[in-house]
């Protein structure tokens, strides 16, 4: 039964494999400090087109979540994160666990805005509330929607304006940077916020994501806070030998691009068969909203998440594609929709 | 040049290598809920004689340790180890980041002793100090020396009177369970522990530690805390695989094996030279004692640590064998030691 | 000008001064080990109707809310309150800052329902999410109203069934039990809840807050709770002292009621003047909704605070009453709005 | 029986609980920004010979001491102290709790020294380990002990050229600055350390610390950091008219010289006995070495504490002076030892 639950369901990528194999029996310096590493670095810089980053491996996206929160808040402040986003619902408490408030904003889109920002600022306003400090955007974001270049520039303007730190939470940037609507490059990513990640694990990776820090007033002693926080692994080089073979040409980008298409075609033939979509589609989560009494069937040919029960006879569910999607099996799932569409 | 800095310097075993990638286009259920975790589960669980023990895997070491200790202490309870114990010195803060004092009681060997534990239970009478509740040991420890049967014993016993958990760091238990004067097997362990973990980083994983919890108290909702502390990896099957194919036959014995024999050689060899050591030799870890005016010159040729100086003429330096450590290179160290010791 | 900002004003009530002056010169054992401690405690417990209770005396209200939360839950457990709750908007972070998420159910009236905790627990289903374990209630609510003894036993009910703690934070509990509408005694609540607390600093003492164990499986070691949180007072005594006078005889109580008389009477002239209530007038606090054309001139004779503009041209503004509040202070302000409306 | 105990066994100097009791029925503003705090801080600016110092009334020291250190560290940064400090072993991990390591240096006499601080400099020395960011000294110190001017200087010296804060905890700096040896004054202090406090629990207060923040980049938004942990109490001005008692004239050098005077009394005798001491006599702490045969006798007419066992015929143990030491009890102390000891 093919699944469609999640975008790190396969290994890694061949080319990230080989490269893992041929240098296996290399030595190298311990806890990131290695070769693979840094040329890994130097590749993401080049596409960052900008030398004034600082970039680590960490081994997973929540890891990379609190360690960022925790390490650039002081004890009283908070982040903001849309009602959805993914430090508020689904890291067990990982966030609050390092100390810090997540402040919601309402979201339909899994998108903040500059509003809602701003709305967020004026109610907290003394000393017996906790204190905004940082805003944390995912791109694409947990509803499969991305950041517009004009969205984003608010975004980071409006931070700006009012003391804040941007954060991005690029799990699944992969996808977004190489979807159709996407107006925004790595560099201009960079340009925005004063940290971001490029995840590996959900494009293509055994494990893996790149922090980048581009306010270099963060930088300082960032690998004491990787090591405090448990996330130095001894083996870093494994980390970044999977990036150099992602970002040593465009490897990341073309599986981003395959996920994508993927996608495209089960929304095509989604729309074409009448299906509203609970969020539009855009990347490689798809939220179709499924009559219940088809759910039943379809999952006995495919595995799928249920979003949320959106009335009494529809549900909202979630297919993801990712690097490994084949082609066979999106057709498999686009016939089983025109088979039982009418 | 060759390293004996330390044993996680290369890849992963080739059998490691190999099963990820014959199973590297399989479907599996994401966070370590797959059937490779479940097989590596379950063939550990053989070599521990024991099915009633819950087995998780973790990426890293210091992630490991910070998450037994914080799951399992109140926040005014302290974990007792060894002055030289890993989570005292070498972890950045790491466990008092999660709020808990770390005690530690002094050690010529890297071991904790019964006596040891008590006095310090006897110094900490009443509610303004902190109160101990676990006790910390490694095998092999930090020095490289392991626990004889007899002395596990007595620790488990003295913490079961005390009601006190006894947690076992096992990052390097591969090369403490196969050296000669072992006399533990990985039951007897499981046996006298409340907690313990078998490291795959240092004996030929790309990374991961199997935690075993083998007393039933601590087992409930433990899912819930790895993730809380974000170490629970999406593609955790990569952990599962890894260890599969370490206890699926006995290749992580075969490794520890290899390490020790190498060790063994070197320690031979410089004893025969006239090189006293700082701790006995026993494991995959040397601590010889060196004349100063011998270092610059070994350290043309060799990658090695200091640990410490200690006298005016004499350094205590550390040689680390590993799964991937080649004859070739322990002759070529043995021989530099020949050639340069009279 | 008279102050209706708050309930914390002034001084401490007279009995209240006079033991402390006249013990002063008394020899106290430390950290609240003392005989006046002990004579408070007792005092209290015969108020409970209730021997099997453990009672200590706590400096603040906010720190009385996070050494609850953060002794009984593990760390991946979070707290349900209303969205009006004191710990969710008011604390700074203060429980977060302990590590652990408070999760919010809307509310209107400040108060939570049993059916707003179901939903709470049917949202929360795996271990990607933080486990809900305690139910975080005041009483007074945030806004002045109370639990009816009909609702806190439904609650009660439904947190038992749940395997919930449940905590009533009564730092305005004295109003709360002395109310008109009220139909609980201490005792009820005793036998209601897991933990709550007694508010001193509301209720006429110059600080202190009586925390009330009542579930006998978190009284344990509670003292290092204390202690570890730096609320073990040198001198406890003072606090004893304090709770000796409010409880020896009714003097606790009567201040409660002294405070919602003075609190009737302004709504009663507020509601014959026309005026409605953001929430129904109950206790000590008020929160009357103003023409904003009236706010100024107001302000000019009365210190009050703003809760919120709930349109164009009201407001919402809070009157707290107290033990100190004075039937002058009460006619000035009633005599205010009888000139000022019409 | 009479105390020797401890300087909190009794209430407040009764010039304080006057002016508690005639600013009985003022209205104050909340949260300590009432005009007796502001009073008070004032006066003690003028004693500090110094307008630009932050200062801020806490309720207690371990709740000092935890707010400071969490406050000014990062979360991989430890903080230096003697063995014997009280962060190190009285507070019930509380400095933990907020997840920072203590670092201790071995100590006779309770003093940190900066040999002792280079040396744990030296030792920590890459991002493996915590690092060193702030030294915890108390003065007097934990064994009675005072540091000179030149002692404090050099110290201070130490931490400036190595970018550590300098954090006195001065619990009992009354006493400290004005016994015999003292040559230091509290504009001295000021002017070496970054950030400090005036404890008035154990100078005849019944609460509360005046916290001194020196240097200006230590000063931003500590009141949120003072709510956070739970410290900001809602009758600020209850803390706010003690220190202005204590400080509008001499009063708390008063008392400090007065308990100074008992001491001194007591130790003049012991010697005189024949009595040696285990640190020498300075301040209102005496640290004599008693035969044990002597001890139960004693104990059946003082309350003192027992120190440590020295030798088998020799216990050290504590006796404590404060500002409601009376003469007649010392006189009582004296003659005891006069009689019993020949």
């Amino acid at each position: 039964m093919y699944s469609f639950m999640n975008d790190y369901s396969e290994g890694a990528h061949p080319r990230i494999l080989e490269l893992l194999t041929k240098s296996n029996y290399e030595q190298n310096t311990g806890y990131g400090e290695d070769l693979h590493s840094e040329k890994a670095k130097n590749y993401i810089k080049k596409h960052l087109k900008n030398e004034n980053v600082d970039i680590h491996f960490i081994p997973g996206g929540t890891q990379t979540n609190l360690l960022v929160i925790s390490s650039f808040l002081r004890p009283y402040q908070c982040v903001i994160a849309a009602e959805t986003g993914h430090i508020n619902v689904h890291e067990t408490g990982a966030i609050e666990a390092t100390g810090h408030k997540v402040v919601t904003v309402p979201s339909k889109d899994g998108k903040v805005t500059p509003a809602a920002i701003e709305q967020v600022l004026n109610y907290h306003s003394d000393e017996h509330m906790v204190q905004p400090k940082m805003v944390y955007i995912s791109n694409s974001t947990e509803l499969g929607t991305i950041y517009k270049k004009e969205e984003l520039t608010a975004i980071h303007q409006m931070c700006k304006s009012k003391g804040l730190l941007l954060f991005l939470d690029g799990a699944r940037i992969g996808s977004a940077l190489t979807c159709q609507q996407n107006d925004l490059e790595l560099s201009d990513i960079a340009d925005s916020v004063d940290v971001f990640y490029i995840g590996g694990t959900k494009n293509g990776a055994l494990l893996g994501e790149a922090l980048v820090i581009c306010n270099k007033e963060l930088k300082e002693d960032f690998r004491y806070l990787i090591k405090n926080r448990g996330a130095l692994m001894a083996k870093g080089f494994a980390a970044g030998i999977q990036f150099e073979a992602l970002f040593q040409d465009n490897l990341f980008f073309e599986l981003g691009i395959h996920a994508n298409e993927m996608a495209n075609k089960i929304a095509f033939v989604l729309k074409d068969c009448g299906y509203s979509f609970y969020a539009q589609p855009c990347t490689n989560q798809l939220f179709p909203i499924i009559p219940n009494n088809l759910l039943e069937k379809l999952s006995k040919e495919f595995l799928f998440s249920i979003q949320t029960k959106i009335d009494d006879q529809n549900t909202v569910i979630r297919f993801v594609t990712s690097w490994a999607t084949t082609l066979e099996s999106v057709d498999a799932l686009t016939n089983f929709f025109i088979k039982n569409s009418k």
